[in-house]
């Protein structure tokens, strides 16, 4: 049993392993894009059928491969990509036999993301971006709580003159979003309600200057997160070049010194 | 009478106190979100009702806590979140039972920003937020002073050809605001001007150059701000430490020296 | 003939005139924009007028008074806020009498823009505003290129297709302009010329990512004149600090080996 | 033999050669600008004629002497530039004669570009662009992934309910990077969808959150790309400053210590 479990990690460890799995992970990518194509999925049905099933059966048998390699199954759970990974995986065996057939085709969709936990230098990258979110926190709380008293004002003031926008709290928070990101905020939204009530645009402007200006906040947060990040690597060579420097320098100067005195002891 | 003071100040400094007002904020907020719609509105007229009346009272006797808990009542206004607070919660009492319904619906809402009083994270930054604001004072000078002189411009030059975005100097503002957050500035402002006035590119291009350029030093500014703030931090702690560690060593020879040279005032 | 040119150095130089300056610059500003609105220019036309005739006089006896202030006439023109006064302040009394009326009403409009020679805190602002753009000059140049190149191309390739927006090179300089501040390229520009020309997403996704790309460089090229110019100051101070200190403490414990070989010698 | 390749190798470096090629570009960048107006082509159709043939046989022989000069012929294309200029250039000549007429064009366009190989300081830019890029590799392969997958996603949902966005693979990869640049993602594409498809909103918030997030990482890198270079040469200046200024001070004050013993040791 001991030996068995061995050989499995053996074979999840190895670096033949993984360029396997990420083969196979583009082969699906590129499946799935073919599939796109009407005349090609009616074309070759039977062989994207074919191409599923053996994805389906190599994503489940690599799972457990890299589940029984953990010393226990719960160890497993931990990492959340492992987490990623199951349920993505599990999703299309869960759902498969039922009708949620669209769920089933956007699971092998998502399958691709999997390259994130697989490739090391994605999986490094997406693990520092999300390392960033916790510290803009408070930010967010902000953005929240403006796009919430928005909203409700939104749907209080203007929800009869533009039902489309602001017809209810979540179509306007939808409205808020599209303005936040200043497309059509006055050509689609604005105008026409400005049309009508002319002291609209205090409600506009002012959501526009406030929203970007914490939005320009978060940007600037994450800007020195990553800024601070490289600094820290940086400084501490430099840190330590500079001090080596001029320690050599300084230290060999009261070396020679003490020397000095030595030799006067000696005399 | 000092007994009764100290009371209260007890109770409006317990943890207590501000996670029940906490809450009530977010009860609040719950609570007008709800109200946009109208079948919940509609339904459960009632309890919104008496809700409401509860919150009226709940802030009000919660504001008077706090301004009983001063030394002096004029002290409870040195701080603008109490000015903020008492506006917001004195304006709807103010209101009630006039006709500016609509004027209490939106203090209501407005409430719900009572929550960056209460929640001292988001108190701090959205502190740090408005101390950023006058080091850009001149700048903003200068953009008010870019707008003025090309809305007064644009009513001049295309308040005929284009009544709608240049009809009067308030319009023109507002367009000339739509302009430089590049909302349909083209397909929608400029393009039918551009049709009849050949020369308007100069007036459009010259004024999204200026005004961008003005904005960007705006939002570098800003990053400036942060950046120096958190910078200042980092390098007094990474300066004491540079020091300490020099010193401690080159400290270190020197005190071997003098051992050295009072050993040998005791030989 | 010195004496008089002294007095008049005095009066240009006080206080008093500057404000005076000052003030009667608002004074304009404000009514080039109650101009604006038709009632108010139709029923205080007279009034206007004269206010007209008085700034007229005014500036361009404050304008003769600070030629007159100079050693020599010629070194007035050194300055180029001195020729940007000059000729707002002259054009004025050039055009007066002729055809060119829209002229006059725009150097009119112009002469608030005066505000920033006379403020000294805009004055410094644009002042450094305009020293960081020569920095800028390669940017500016590839851009020129890049533009030119692609207007020329768009001509050439959608010219017949979409004359409104490639129909000349001047133009498809205005549409690329509006495509690189990403007003509308795709709705407006770019989907009625793709549903004719499949290939034209290479062009106008290269020039995008291209464009941007470079106008982002001339952003980072800003912020980092910026950055360094206010990182040159706080480290100069700050590197001053650091040698002091340690300095300090280095050079305490030198001067007390000294004091102790001394204090040996005197034995 | 080799005196006549000495011979070219000093016309070629000769300042007079390149300016007179810079000359020659300028001229062709300003003739391909004036044929695109119908009527100039037309009236001076025999000049420009004859203009193209001078500047096919004047690139044509520069580069053959660049060429030339080096030592060995495969020498030329280990640089990029001299690839570019030379695919530019012989691809003229590659097609004339056949029927190719708009590629032809469009390398005679492409010929303005070789600026950037012949003006130093433009080189030295896009240089330095270039190599920013690598750099950036993961990020954009992430970049990639997202795109992917959401443009598979959105033929899979949306493709039957907006087939001019999401009609095909390609077509919905373009609408992809329409939404990204935010122009017309609300009012053109998500709009019709979203009456439709009332959880729409999901995809298309989701995608620009995590676009945008990317994106402002991918400027986020180039801008520490480029902060870093800066701060390298400018760290590197101080800190020798440093501690020149520190030990020169420091080796002073033991040099007079050395002296002293010296002095006592002579006694």
């Amino acid at each position: 049993m001991q030996n068995f479990k061995k050989t499995i990690q053996q074979i999840v460890g190895h670096r033949f392993f993984m360029n396997t799995v990420m083969f196979v992970i583009l082969l699906n990518a590129i499946l799935i894009g073919l599939e796109t194509y009407p005349d090609l999925r009616a074309e070759y049905a039977g062989l994207i059928h074919g191409f599923e099933v053996f994805f389906l059966w190599f994503f489940t048998i690599e799972i457990i491969l890299r589940m029984l390699a953990e010393k226990k199954l719960h160890h497993f759970f931990k990492s959340r990509w492992n987490v990623f990974d199951f349920v993505i995986v599990a999703g299309v065996l869960f759902f498969s036999g039922t009708y949620f057939i669209s769920a089933i085709r956007i699971l092998r969709v998502l399958r691709v993301l999997r390259a994130i936990t697989v490739v090391p230098s994605l999986n490094r990258l997406v693990t520092a971006f999300l390392k960033t979110i916790p510290s803009l926190g408070t930010i967010m709380l902000l953005l929240s709580l403006v796009f919430y008293v928005y909203a409700v004002l939104g749907v209080l003031l203007y929800g009869d003159i533009s039902p489309e926008y602001f017809g209810s709290l979540h179509l306007a928070l939808v409205t808020l979003f599209q303005v936040i990101t200043l497309e059509s905020w006055a050509s689609g939204v604005f105008r026409p309600i400005f049309a009508e009530s002319p002291l609209s645009w205090v409600y506009f402007v002012s959501f526009i200057l406030v929203g970007t200006f914490i939005v320009l906040n978060l940007i600037v947060g994450e800007i020195l997160n990553n800024i601070q990040e490289a600094k820290e690597e940086e400084l501490k060579e430099e840190k330590i070049e500079v001090s080596k420097k001029e320690l050599a320098k300084i230290t060999n100067e009261i070396a020679e010194l003490k020397q000095l005195l030595l030799n006067k002891e000696k005399m």
